[in-house]
């Protein structure tokens, strides 16, 4: 597989209201997703409460994803777990489903305590999926696991014969363009904070990987594009415009709260999981009012779900 | 189930050198357990390396030492996981072959936020075994979640019907007495630090759990006794030995380190799994020669495998 | 100085309403503490503000108390600082007016690294009044230094003739423990938590410095008595009031909180400085409610300012 | 004040072999700075020890500071201390002796525990030098205070008359682009992170502060020339280099890091403070050795102090 280039969603998990998975909305989500030009889908990642599932549950919406996608764009499968028994399983099944590349992160209850526990955890994980590309999911804020990146990708890029690269998701930004350049340039290192995602592109991202892509990947698209052009300042501006989202947004819980925007934008992807919760109709209201304020259902030009059909 | 009185041994799970469960150990440890004096055994949590196993291999695991037990000593399924719904389902396992009792640790990759979310979130665990007593499992140091105990005795008790307490496992002794004390002690607070048993009697405590108790029992029950004899002195030196074994235990990473005791005793219950390492043989002959220091080997009367056979 | 035994106050500063020092409130505060039973008082510690006072105030609140003093309790002044050169100042005038004791948190901007460096940083200080005890301020969720205590014996013990010993303020009572018996209880380990007193005297607690010990000292002083009698049910029930108690306080910022609960008992010690803040009028009056919901102030028979007049 | 463009170098304070400044080689520093383009110097920060260094002492580095500047830059002086009446005595001095603004960071025992005390206490500090631009010093990680931003401006710009701005030293670049861009760009945001200056420029960094400008600013104004002028890959590539420059220097302690670097640059600025300690021989030529395996010493053109004589 190439480096990945241009955005892929961190997308949420359709669920009906008794929570369980809502695999008949993942087909119109995976359409619109190829509509607003992506390159590909994270499936089962953070937002799409990977965590918060069973494997038989994770396994099955792995699968209506690809399906889904028909190769239109990428699929990455998440497969990180507290049990890298577990997370091996999910691996080769993501294998044999036909995805396009693995991640997992560091194991989050007993956490590696060093770059090599890492390095020897992620090769187990790796090595059960030995023909797709392997991606570390770096998030130390979610897992409390925060090593050199630079000293992994020297520890394990030679014994994770699959190793792709990273998903960095931290504000490290110099330790992010070390990776970029390490061993000029070797290894594909996605960027994984949509909001800070300009200063990203000034120091080389190529690929990023994000939840508010999932509904507002035409903007971010833009301010790649002046980027690209040359137009730092009309980057700035598009890019400033989500930041403001992103700081309403995260008043509420992330996830939740992105649920609720798809909702506003007619993707009743349903509620989430416990411990997450869903908003109330009054944050809900709240919530909708505020972005209306920065008039975001106008300049979130993200195709809706009867836009679909 | 009454108030739980006397020590529970948080055990660890034996393995085979290829790191699959070695069941045939797990009669001759209960046996074991049963002779130095334990109360109950604490199944599949953080010293049985519960969140680095299967769901499969959790419910064979509880299914075995429920069999061993044969009602000689209390059996406590630890159910905890990143997902609730897997929680839930090792929570009906254990009820359905038997076991007296269940506990769950937070969820550890999304984290409850408040005390309602986490009232919230054991509800749903523990209503998969409604004929079972629940403990939240408390553990800041190793989930992150940090709440206030007596809130969530507050809040969880009246919604959680077969709520019987808590394994609290942390430091901050005052809200523990608060939470013996609370409501005219309704509830069973368990002891979860080996190395502060002493200072927890005094204000109260009547249980704990902890993994040392799998291999120095004895050495502890010493420490109640004279404890419950007003013999605060003796009281003292028997606990303060087991301070220094565990202030040397602590230099090593706690689990693998206590594999290599159990070992030492001569209990081979192999690796651990990754993320956890196994001691070194370097690492093993100075632990050994450390414990030799302190005569523990002479001091740790529990007994050997082969005096059970 | 032998080893101090029994309670040593941990006093607030009285201020003045325009946030200077109220230098006459110490005379009537000082007999207050003596007749409450006090052993000594720490000066200018946390709950002093000496961190937020001026080096000129420091040395000059010091002297107020030396000379209400009068020999008839200890004082210790706290002479820690961010700059070591200003904390070696106020440790040579503390020996100079005739202090008994001085203690000094680790620097808390830069802040030690390793033990041995937290030994070197120390014996700066020490050094500086070498007549007097040295007992280091072991205060990690203030300062954020949290080292192994026993290494700092071991490293700081030989290099700094007048180690005394510490201000232990953290609830890890079996390193605690540990320090109590090291080399044979040679150094004085001062216990600081006082929602922990019970369950450090269990492990050989005698001197114990705190806050709260400036308005509940009787109380303490009866469960000590309780607990020196073998009288061990009794020494729960007091203590298990003031747990109570300080779980009131700490819902208030807990200095203003204590500074209002002297209010409260006729003690008029002024504001607080910030980036501390004051109890308003509406806290001040729940607190009030809350305490008197528990009998506080008929239960605390601490002194008076009108009663010592 | 205008908005501050280009680079200001957080000065290190030159000391004796003993400990005490060394005023004489204050004059040739600034003379070095004026020469490598500087615009400003920030005085007694972090870099510059001033939280190890008496109220005394700051005063007087302050003052060489000044009268070396003689207004061909900046002086910056940072203020911040434990102690808000400390602070307030340095902030009316910085501005009897003609410094050019003052900066603060919060309170680092007690520590502010909303952004209204926050604001509350810089308001106490800024107004004691009323005719002095005030920055604020935002540097969670040293200060463990990390407030929103966004909020700060909120409050305490309509109360504080004087308030310029930030000097924003974090890795969260989304929140210092929506800091640059709050109330139509009013507020004059420093940026604090050398290492991620490029990503900073790119959403409109126009100043900034840093500790490697004291050594390495013409490279710096080469990455910022070349951005300025579109050319993003050669941006890239000026500012990479010293990024690796920086993932070295982390691996030493930075401060006696940086003063090492200066020591190879001829400039003897002697030891650092305890807690700060000093390189020994053995690191310092360990380090030296990665630097020129960089051709640091031909890459960084900065004067060296003898072509300044």
């Amino acid at each position: 597989m190439e480096k990945v280039k241009g955005l892929i969603a961190a997308a949420f998990t359709p669920m009906h209201e008794n929570g369980s998975v809502n695999h008949a909305l993942i087909q119109p989500l995976v359409d619109k997703l190829v509509a607003d030009g992506l390159t590909g889908v994270f499936v089962c990642g953070s937002n799409g409460e990977g965590p918060n599932m069973t494997t038989t549950e994770r396994m099955a919406v792995a699968e209506s994803f690809v399906k889904a996608a028909q190769k239109r764009l990428l699929i990455f499968v998440h497969v990180g777990h507290s049990s890298i028994a577990e997370a091996r399983a999910l691996a080769a099944h993501a294998q044999e489903i036909g995805a396009d590349a693995i991640s997992a992160v560091a194991a989050f209850y007993f956490k590696p305590v060093n770059v090599q526990n890492l390095s020897d955890s992620m090769a187990e994980i790796a090595s059960a999926a030995p023909q797709l590309p392997f991606y570390y999911y770096h998030i130390p804020h979610l897992t409390g696991v925060g090593m050199d990146m630079i000293e992994f990708l020297k520890i394990a890029g030679p014994v994770i014969p699959n190793l792709a690269g990273i998903k960095y998701t931290a504000t490290t930004l110099h330790e992010y363009q070390a990776c970029l350049n390490f061993e000029n340039g070797k290894f594909d290192i996605l960027y994984g904070l949509d909001e800070m995602l300009l200063p990203a592109l000034a120091i080389g991202a190529q690929g990023a990987i994000g939840s508010t892509y999932t509904f507002a990947a035409p903007l971010y698209l833009q301010t790649i594009a002046a980027f690209r052009n040359g137009d730092i300042a009309k980057a700035q501006v598009s890019h400033a415009y989500m930041v403001e989202v992103i700081r309403i947004l995260v008043k509420y819980p992330p996830i939740p709260g992105q649920k609720a925007i798809m909702h506003m934008l007619g993707w009743n992807l349903g509620p989430c999981r416990l411990p997450l919760t869903t908003l109330d109709a009054a944050a809900y209201d709240k919530f909708h009012e505020q972005l209306s304020a920065l008039s975001f259902f106008e300049k979130a030009p993200a195709k809706k779900l009867k836009e679909l059909k």
